[in-house]
């Protein structure tokens, strides 16, 4: 890669800015780390300090922005363009992304006659495509990925290796699947059978994942019972997640890593669910909630739009009070016991 | 599958009422979703809003059960039997169960040939029986299994894709391996040895799984320093736990996800454990004891049968006694306020 | 094995005491759990109750220890010796580790033609070495291993089935890698692009281990976004913890199982942290910090060698001065109305 700041002006429009010398970049990096010959961006506030020491080749600004008086880093080129993060993560994807395999079969592998395999696909070394299951064009089957009888992987989809889609499981477009997730292993139920005290509930429900999904290594989406668990389009799960059966995720919701949801809940559109976070069986949470990491819901969240903490957790503003008390406890108790006493005496 | 009421109290005793008509049942769904082919049950008081306005074309009900005056749905017909959830889930075993492969060897695999292998088991693509291993018959070992070294695989026993059984440990008949388990990992144990800090204690201990014991997707289960871990029989744990070295699980307990068992500790027996429970080294929990989701658990629980929840967890009633009175504690701020000032003035 | 109290005299030195008999010892166990033939050890005050009833026949102990009066279990030979731990382990170490597989390559396995392997390892069946990948000198790599492209393993590393080391990670000598454990997954990142809300930022960066690290089964630690995410020199992880983009951990650093660490944080050297802990992201943990299980760091601890514990997390001691008074609350509550009343009376 050799690209200079006249290059992205005439890509993506916008204007220099600087000593606007000519540069040869040959990097990325963020401002912290960039070198003389890397390329940077700023757009958001949190990086300002950085912004201002950055020895980056180049750095891309959104278009308007002023430096304070007198502070702006000699010998950077500035770019000012319409979103600055948009047009370096382009570059960074087309010059760095790590190319994908060839389209084309490593051997051995195992796919079953029965099965559909796109010839416009990849299929690693030792992966499993099982009896009537269906590989549409584009996808690639790592290596050990495994793919049970009549499972379904979209068309663009990747499934790294190691991951685990079992029978039946139909995944949409343009997901991906990282390494170890576990999608349709069974739910976990159990009743009071006619031997051992925990009877397996068959499990016989599937997983169904929609349109550009992400799920995370060593993320768990179990199977339901009857019917389907459902991921809906544009969610995106982090690692080690525990997704638990006949459970709902809504469109475009995001979750950080290691949250478990139990089964039956549903989670609504465009919420935001930090790391850590345990929501209840059977439990809905309404759509664009914001939930901070390691919180517990175990009541349902009916009204929209809002943000909670805590465990069980509550409105995040009355929240962080009830934490700055509890912080003062310490402090408080000497008076308590005072009044205490104050109390007796009075009796 | 097509099934009358009929043929259920044929095989199950109990009562045809409703208006007793023949109906051709051909699906099975819990009450909301069921359609006028589908056979759904009723047990448990929590769905009953669902079964006044379920659409199945039966429903089983346990005998003796009466409905609010009026009020029950037209053109379903009832099935009253003992054991509903019993009957539901036989018939849902029967009739929809995944089949699982037939017994033989898929190829390529790698069986060791000092591995002793009963004919009547299934060895899937790409599985891997190292030497001294023992696989019982009617066990199912999927693509991508690991059974080390002079593992043992009880009769009946089911290990799923990318479950990893490491050398020496034992597993009982009638067990569930899901995706992605790893059982004999090394513990977690260093000592000061002579060179970093951190010396790897070694970890020549094993662990062994009785009978009917089911290891959820990615959960953990690490063998002993010495001696082993011990998973008793019927012992029911769910996806991605942690099980540290030398922990010992009683008969009959249930662990939902995500929780995390330190090294050697030892849970009773017909425990139920909550999910994302921390429970720490060295400590015992009480047979029939019962731990809410996200409980901490750092100190021993001595009495049986009791109920606890938070961290550090306390007796279920004074936690959320205890949690009530945090949560109003934003709203007693200002007279503990004004108290101080009261105080003070006093003084 | 057989081995007698001399023998352990002439190599580590050191001095037998009790009644000093010849004892062919055949195993090794705790204090708790040895019998006539066992050899075990005593050195940490926790202990000392199992040291007062033990079975064993012979007890390495620290010089210089004195039993409490007429108090010593008779029929156990004592060998006090430098380090009792060092030591035990060291012989439990020569005598019952799990012997490795020889050098040389099961089959089937895939090899790439432009990987570099040592003569000198193990390649298991089913493993996968991807192209420019390097395999140094003592290296072992299980069955179902996957080494992507251009993936470094340093000389005498292990690495057990099922563990995923993504392309371009680079692993330093002496690392252990536990099954399931994945390596440079791409990290968990978005940004608002053209068509729907959440675009992928591709990550581009690497992970980095230096020498004598662990990861525990089922970890995962993703690649960075830009530069790498770094693990130093003899830092040890737990099992099922997940470690996000950009992380660095500073060397000899132990983390408990089922702890995450959010993007951009930065864990100092030698810390101690327990299980379930959550670390925000971008902030910093100073060297020598403690934390204890289930606390949540959600911002930078500045001050090192201080031990914390809640979540929020506080300094241990006023965090557990805190929990106390919070379990007093519900006896202080009566106390508290009563005051609310004298106030409103006042007024």
């Amino acid at each position: 890669m050799k690209l200079t700041p006249l290059d992205i002006i005439r890509e993506f429009g916008g204007e220099i800015g600087g000593d606007g010398r000519e540069v040869w970049l040959t990097g990325f990096a963020n401002l912290r780390d960039a070198g003389p010959t890397d390329l940077s961006f700023y757009y958001d506030g949190r990086y300002e300090a950085a912004l201002y020491e950055t020895k980056a080749g180049a750095v891309l600004l959104p278009k308007g922005f002023t430096f304070r008086e007198g502070r702006a880093p000699q010998n950077v080129v500035w770019i000012y363009v319409d979103r600055p993060e948009h047009v370096f993560y382009t570059l960074v994807k087309r010059y760095k992304a790590r190319p994908l395999p060839p389209f084309g079969r490593e051997m051995p592998n195992f796919v079953h006659p029965e099965a559909q395999v796109s010839e416009r696909s990849y299929i690693g070394a030792f992966a499993y495509v099982g009896a009537g299951a269906i590989i549409e064009e584009g996808v690639y089957i790592y290596p050990y990925a495994y793919v049970g009888n009549g499972a379904v992987i979209g068309a663009g989809t990747i499934v790294y290796p190691h991951a685990v889609v079992m029978p039946g499981v139909r995944i949409g477009k343009e997901c991906i699947i990282h390494p170890g997730a576990v999608i349709g292993a069974d739910g976990f139920g159990f009743y009071k059978g006619d031997g051992r005290p925990y009877e397996r509930i068959p499990q016989v429900g599937t997983v169904v994942l929609e349109d550009a999904v992400e799920v995370g290594a060593n993320t768990c989406i179990d199977r339901s019972t009857l019917g389907e668990t459902r991921i809906e389009e544009g969610v995106k799960l982090d690692n080690l997640i525990q997704v638990g059966h006949n459970v709902r995720i809504g469109r475009h919701t995001a979750i950080a890593a290691q949250t478990g949801i139990a089964g039956s809940s549903r989670v609504g559109a465009y919420c935001r669910i930090g790391g850590q976070v345990g929501i209840a069986d059977h439990v809905e949470v309404a759509d664009h909630s914001s939930i901070a990491a390691q919180s517990g819901i175990s009541k349902s969240i009916t009204v929209p739009g809002r943000s909670w903490r805590g465990a069980p957790a509550q409105e995040v503003r009355r929240q962080l009070l009830m934490e700055a008390i509890m912080r003062k406890l310490p402090d408080l108790y000497p008076a308590i016991q005072k009044l205490e006493q104050l109390i007796s005496q009075n009796q």
